[in-house]
């Protein structure tokens, strides 16, 4: 019973098929070969983008540093949340590809940030000159990592606050696919359309093994990111086999019904925790579940052998409530959910 | 009448007359001449520090920004107040630097760092494992950025807890004679013996026209610095110019006499502050005032010429009381001096 | 027909099998699964060096680039060969990588650096001072960019060159496996007893996907690797499919075969060149021909379809004879290697 | 009888002078004086470019790894001569500045790179896409650091080729005003008249303590760079001391008095040099001699005192004749040349 992380499921069989399919015979290396041209265009195409560029990483820490070295020079401000896993969860990455950029972290609820918040934190940033270095991009996580997902029309407020200062905006999609069915739009419409310049589009977290795709909407935004891509170890020289996964995912609409069960099972916790007398801590609109739940439901779950992380960084002996995150995968058996949903309910 | 910046006043005549002492004849380029090796010796006797490393460089972003790339990896996380200059005022130099080294910023009263405060967050960020980064500095001011002075007990408790964690402890001495005389104490008694690994000992804000040095108390941790410092462009053909500066303010106690008179005008400030129904906003123990003046004192001191900063993020105007940073220097005429203190004291 | 490149190959079933075999259920994420556990053991033995620390990427350029910026400070100096794959053809990640270290080439017959050569280098470097930076580290290619293999006694040659200087010794092990049984030596005759003390252990062009091993024989060496190689994207958080690639090469001696077979596919091509009258420009000792061939050879292999690079940076029309290298993969068909020995051999 | 470097001489008078006068009063620190703002428009006027952005940093590792950062992305090519001061002398500055970028060197006579050469590399660097690099800039020395000078036809022809070829050009002019009195032209056809679109403005070997000054002709050029500068620490807080110096030199056609002065004392080291059997090894035409001379003229004017540094990197004992590198100085006692060329002269 493992909620601790969608990272320690697996992957889906179509991407091990599509795996052995790329297998045959002798291709162009380095991203040359058919896989990725058709990965490619399969992804502009879910993205009504047909002037996209498409490239793929294998991990998220790598898609989102990466693009932060593509918009921001070393001198730069990078604003995002002060949960933002850019901030929080990649080992200062982003400075590193960026060469020393400044995360300037703001505070909002439930994981998101708020226009006014952004245009404050813009406006102050101006006001620090050289002392404080140069805005450069503003970036946020959809789904966030408090399980929240930014509407289109959110996310078109924060972009036209972000383009009003000449910054453009970044979205760490790790769970792209979660945010958008949760959503209920396009993946154009939570994108572009509503004014996001580049895309980190997670397949890990979705059934890939190890593939994430950069996504810049306007081509001139990319301008010399193969060569960044390079530099940083991160083309592969069998690329088809990055690539085809991706396209596994995407090209029969896969990576939504994936999203979608593992959304649904997220929903299934949250409601067996509010029955169980336990808080939610952030609408369930993804698929992880921020709650408070009974001491008593915790030692309960721990003994039947359910793994998921505490949420506080203070010592966790004597809580009651506890805090708790719970993470929800699309590969998780029924049976498993509805027995900690069993449990969790009391 | 300009109370802006201690860095909008010129150079004790001392300096510049070492200077042209300095200008005679051809000697070793690069730091291998007499003056250099007579500036250094002058500091590790004012340090009562024999084997201190002593190196020269030009302003005190390039000291700190070089101490924290000898001190953090690029993957290192450098504790220090929310406030430090090398967080809100140094435009990422830090970082750029250390490759992308993460400043983790806490919060403290009137700009200094508590030791719980610190622990706690050595705590949390060890328990970040590889997401957070590796510990790798604390790094204080002193005197602070709020005009106040952390004395030998303080810093010594700090440097403990720093050490405990097995960090060494940096101390950003922009104005650090300001807080030796402040704290009545030796230049070691607040270094050293207290704990600290690393000083920027601050000339230019001192009396200097721009010089800087940098020590390592320890010599093994200066391994490899003069590299560092000519990788950054920091190490001057014609090194004794700069070494004659503070060759200049430290060998006869210049520095601090001329520390003691820049204080000493704060405290008079701060008294007319006071006197003129004004608020401190911290305890003035160098040379900064940090204060809440009445709008009338205000408006009063701009029509009478007096410049110095608003010490606000947000918009000014219709704000009663003011809030307001007057920074005092050495070489700041008594007349004006009195004339300002007039004006504060309505 | 294609002789381009090995990384236009593809991978071996049983690597797929493993992967399909690793995808069973929830494990723990960034490398705390038995997957990864068991493909480190395996690699341990497989050299022999039991406190070896061993750490997964995917790409030999983040391999070579990490295990430089381990090495080197920003201000080091990398010796290696001016064919280097870490000088021509990494896009300059090991400079990005160590922060701006400086690759130090020099020439040797063969792509192989010899004893002399780097001894000259390394009075050289040091006697460079401040102005050409601190020697760092040694870099060398086994098998090298020109097919020909170091062997045993030739690397011990170069490290104990290396370390009279200070300085480590690194092997760029892309081609490691056919170095290894071209030499008819163990894994660690060839690295740690030869002294080597980083190595990087090429999967990719060995029959992975995209897999390759970091190894630091004295684990001292490695401290803090784990926060660069998660600064720069490089853990995978569903690791076991990277792991699970390199247990399936190496568990079994897999890793050997496959090598064995490149390496003969490669000394029949050599063998018909020279029946057909061209030139070896190198001994073939991998899996790699660097030759010169007839003009209408040339001719006639294009027009039966063989795809190969011509080796020279200049035009290379109306060339007679013409450079080429031809790479041979341990998954060609035997049909098209005696097809394509036939059209060499005229 | 130092000849060792014009960094071993000193500052002229007007310098120290200068900034005696500038060290009047309060003013706007950070380049906001009048000082700076003076400066900055004469040297603007020097070089007949009323749009040019200038700069001011105390040394020249920092002026030009500071252009190159702003001119190279991390994965840039910089194009330059083998023996270029920032490929041998900055102890990697341009790689860390620009954060990984690749020094391409290349030979060429007597310092100076040739048309041929350049294109050739040009496009050599063209071809190997990803895995070289992108061409960033090419960088010329002027005068060299062989002592000879490019005529403005030189610096234009190879102008020409990089601006084909999409790339910039830098000149390092640490020795600008030697170069500009030697070649008889205006600092305007010398530079941008001829196509450079970089100058770095060496005021420290040609009079000042600590002074160079960096300019872009073509503001778009300059983007950002006020916040590279304070990002690397060289922006001065007391800005004005710094432009103070090279106002000195500027205002007043110091700077070029100064230059001939050292030149013609060169040139007469040079007579001396041939007319003692000695041999040029590079055309005298700025303050430097690179010359090989009698071992008996050696030994004498080394017993005489006179200090110089042999010029390879074998070592010297035996060798007849001697290569030796003699630099002069503006500030050189006319009495200690003459001894010095008398010694030459045998």
């Amino acid at each position: 019973m493992n909620f601790a992380s969608d990272n320690s499921w697996g992957a889906h069989p179509a991407v091990l098929a599509a795996l052995a399919r790329a297998n045959e015979g002798a291709v162009m290396g380095y991203g040359g070969d058919p896989v990725t041209a058709r990965a490619e265009a399969v992804i502009r195409e879910a993205l009504e983008a047909p002037d996209a560029v498409v490239r793929f990483v294998a991990t998220g820490t790598a898609a989102n540093a990466l693009v932060c070295a593509q918009m921001a020079p070393s001198f730069g401000r990078i604003y995002c949340h002060e949960d933002a896993h850019i901030e929080t969860s990649e080992c200062g990455a982003p400075e590193f590809y960026a060469h020393g950029a400044k995360l300037v972290t703001l505070p909002g609820t439930e994981g998101k940030l708020s226009p006014e918040t952004l245009a404050d934190a813009l406006r102050a940033g101006a006001g620090a000159g050289l002392n404080g270095g140069l805005g450069a991009m503003v970036s946020i996580t959809n789904a966030t990592e408090w399980g929240t997902v930014y509407s289109p029309g959110e996310v078109a407020a924060l972009a036209g606050i972000a383009h009003e200062a000449g910054l453009p905006l970044h979205m760490d999609g790790a769970r792209f696919a979660n945010a958008v069915v949760s959503a209920g739009c396009s993946a154009a419409e939570m994108t572009w359309r509503a004014g996001a310049d580049a895309l980190c589009l997670g397949g890990t977290k979705n059934g890939a093994m190890a593939a994430e795709a950069v996504v810049f909407f306007d081509p001139a935004r990319a301008d010399g990111f193969d060569y960044r891509r390079k530099q940083a170890g991160h083309v592969f020289s069998k690329q088809r086999f990055l690539a085809a996964q991706m396209l596994a995912l995407i090209e029969r609409g896969l990576w939504l019904d994936l999203a979608t069960t593992a959304n649904a099972h997220a929903r299934a916790l949250a409601e067996a925790v509010t029955r169980g007398g336990g808080r939610l801590l952030a609408p369930v609109q993804s698929n992880a579940v921020f709650a408070e739940i009974p001491a008593e439901t915790h030692r309960r779950a721990r003994a039947a052998g359910a793994l998921y992380h505490l949420w506080t960084d203070a010592p966790a002996d004597g809580l009651d409530p506890v805090p708790v995150r719970l993470v929800a995968a699309w590969d998780m058996p029924e049976a498993m959910v509805a027995r900690m949903a069993g449990l969790l309910a009391g």
